[in-house]
């Protein structure tokens, strides 16, 4: 069953690559038809191959999910960085899996520097135009939103699905302590999911061009912000759309600033507003607590730099963006916020922890998680003060578990030793500032993508060393896949038995 | 019985301050006489009045337990700024608030420059001479290492604490997961504690003397020791006793290294191995994890600063100070880790969050949560795979229950939640780089004393603002009393009912 999985991903992902060779096509970059044809051969054959024989037992266990998550990420990362290597954009195997890992994972750190994005901007119809491979540089971004595999179920046959569980691999692979299928099959879920996705991100591109941008451009841009991922296709990130240079300035931030904000919302709020259950949707408990942090963090952010700024709107403006840009773990700049005052920019850091809802295509901690812990917290003080008093937690109105809690504790555990233990090998490897590897880490691991100091947003991860660059690609993979999938690839325990 | 308690504790606090006193005799310097007179009577007319009468209901209940702690700690901190205050050394309130939270705390971060050290190395027997607030100075260190309520329990008289269970005392002030008594009662365990405490403490001094230190400054350094606090009474830390113009070089920075471990750990071991159960102790789970923490930390830094020092033995004597500075908390110095690679940097910044172990006098997250929080995280993923299975944590050979579990967790959210909200408030106050304000809360919520950059090791906190110096005056003492304490009295609830 780990086979035929893995392979069904391999011919989508083939599938997937006809459409930077369709740009490649309207842009006549005949020279790049290959970086993008090798791959999809590659991936067609091992994806036959593998999935010829359909399994005979289909049942799924928790830890088969886990693994088949673990697995088929690394391999369709594998395949996907072979245009950046052979369109010579990004010749180093390392750089371009690193490269490839952030988008798919959604982060959106770059090794790209500004002389790069030259090459993207070269006149159109050069045969060697890089238009098609930053159109799959964004589309790795959209993908990784929403989730490789949930894709696969979305698409695969109803029988296949029959007795499997597959349940387990849409909770693997979604972000949230808990996920549930909303309808009755993992495959109408999915689909639903996928169709949200598609409408908000054609939503996107469809507003994005009244503000002057073109079709190529709008839809890199919507699916960079729909996966949450960052990448973006100038070398300034979106600070273009402030000046006054642009068919409408500010519109476009603007609008790439709320739908951050959308994306960073779980979505089975947003299947609750089309089914009619808006009350329901407006109920969310988790949905309150990201508005207030975002009302809050947005007004102090305002009022710490407005001194610097001068100007009330561009205050809000530039604040807006950059709480959107962190929360919802996406990595866009306007700015470049490690020049702001300290208190934003520690605002900033704990942001970045916190991270977007369950549910959604944000990373980071999620806001339901830490909900939740500062609700056990509490209970367990209350229970410290007096010991004969024991207290439920309820979350979204329903009593939380026992394990749900537990497992909470656990994956901050986890996610806590693992962040240690990559600062100390991102720190032997490297000999930055403490600020620097900390901050790549922290951008790393919540799959925001720039970080402070030598990894700001003015910057990039280029100059790093290629061990740091494969232990920060492995933590993309932790914080996407919320750490156990990878975890367990690296556990004997789960090769050993079987 | 809350009244009661913290009145006997002011006649404590009245007593010790006797000592200063007489050293001020000794040295002649009869000009600061009135600077510990005030507060002695100040200390002794409260606590009469407080401890006149003898409550009727002597039940105390585990919530009594930590507002007693908290109230007590902030008063006693307050009568004890007052030599400080008093003799000029550091006349600002808030200052002197700071320096002497730090002492209790065991903190050792001092607002207090190397011009400051010049007034106590003035001759002898001036009349305006330091040596006697400095003796007052780290003996708050010695004194907040074991606790003072312990040490009021422990000279309490017996008919006091019958039916009053102030084993919820004990537990709100000492550190550590799970305290309970060693023997029997309160009375004789708290008396068994201090004199393990203060026979160590004048084997440390002894072995001072035999350095060539005389007897104060073996003394005042043997009491900052003993109770991890780090307030040294030479400018420059310990890095005095590197040089060659010492009596012997190196053995004096032996001894303390030796001895900061020796107060790291738990002291119930040292009573098994006097009352003949060494087997006992030496299986000791959290012993054999510090050790190991311990060992790999030196030999990894030895080999890290080995390429700048050229001298494996230098190596070795610095790595093995720095690392016990930093896992006992103690926060002396020999040189100045700011300036070290940054690997070795990293794993300080990661030592200082591990901390001691539990019931010892060192600060931190302690060893044994740690233990019990990664082997808590292991089973929810062990159960993760297998949901069938459920495994009973185990640690110290004992099973390990839920509600500890659960507690333990409960404190780290806590922790990091106190944590993030200091550097917001600290960033705000002041616009320090990101690497001080964060080493700075570091080093005051895990009790240490110095930090990184601008708070490192050759610097110290006086340019600070009075705000963040109150925020980092709390950091300490929620640190060292282990959060719970300080956070209730901040509590509503606490005071409302009753």
């Amino acid at each position: 069953m780990v086979k035929y999985i893995t392979g069904r991903l391999l011919l989508v992902e083939g599938a997937l690559l006809l459409l930077p060779l369709i740009v490649m096509l309207i842009y006549g970059e005949f020279g790049m038809l290959k970086t993008v044809i090798v791959p999809i051969l590659i991936a067609l054959a091992i994806g036959f191959l593998l999935s010829a024989k359909k399994p005979l037992d289909k049942t799924l266990h928790a830890k088969d999910g886990f693994v088949i998550v673990g697995l088929s990420w690394i391999v369709v990362s594998l395949v996907g960085c072979i245009p950046f290597m052979m369109s010579g954009l990004i010749p180093n195997f390392i750089d371009a899996f690193f490269e490839t890992v952030s988008g798919f994972t959604t982060t959106g750190a770059s090794v790209l520097g500004s002389a790069d994005f030259d090459k993207l901007w070269m006149p159109e119809s050069s045969l060697n135009g890089m238009r098609g491979i930053f159109f799959w540089r964004s589309l790795t971004n959209w993908i990784g939103g929403m989730g490789v595999l949930v894709f696969v179920l979305a698409i695969m046959p109803q029988q296949d699905m029959k007795s499997s569980r597959l349940v387990h691999l849409m909770r693997a692979e979604m972000p949230g302590p808990k996920v549930d299928k909303i309808v009755s099959t993992v495959k109408k879920t999915s689909a639903i999911m996928y169709t949200i996705y598609i409408a908000l991100t054609l939503l996107q591109v469809t507003l994005l061009l009244f503000g002057g941008m073109n079709l190529y451009e709008a839809l890199c841009t919507a699916m960079s912000t729909g996966g949450t991922g960052g990448f973006a296709i100038w070398p300034d990130s979106m600070a273009t759309f402030t000046g006054s240079a642009v068919h409408s300035p500010n519109y476009c931030v603007w609008v790439i600033t709320v739908f951050m904000y959308i994306f960073s919302i779980n979505f089975n709020l947003y299947y609750l507003l089309i089914t009619g259950k808006a009350l329901a949707a407006l109920l969310s408990e988790e949905l309150w607590w990201f508005i207030g942090i975002v009302v809050v963090s947005i007004s102090a952010i305002t009022i710490n730099i407005f001194t610097t700024y001068q100007s009330l709107s561009l205050s809000i403006r530039d604040a807006a963006f950059q709480v959107a840009t962190v929360i919802s773990t996406t990595g866009f700049a306007t700015t470049d916020f490690n020049a702001w005052p300290n208190f934003s920019k520690t605002l900033m850091l704990t942001l970045m922890f916190i991270g977007a809802c369950a549910g959604s295509t944000g990373g980071g901690i999620k806001i339901s998680r830490l909900v939740i812990m500062i609700k056990g917290a509490l209970a367990e003080i209350g229970h410290m003060i007096r010991p004969r008093q024991v207290k439920k937690i309820t979350f979204e109105r329903k009593s939380i578990g026992d394990d749900t809690v537990k497992g909470t504790y656990a994956y901050i555990v986890a996610y806590v030793v693992v962040f240690f233990a990559s600062f100390l090998l991102v720190s032997a490897f490297d000999g930055q500032s403490i600020e620097t590897s900390f901050s790549a880490i922290v951008a790393c691991i919540n799959n925001i993508g720039p970080g402070f100091d030598q990894v700001g947003a003015t910057s990039n991860y280029a100059f790093l060393s290629p061990m740091s660059k494969i232990v920060l690609a492995f933590d993309m993979l932790l914080g996407r896949l919320e750490i156990f999938p990878i975890l367990l690839l690296f556990s004997p325990s789960v090769w050993l038995e079987k």
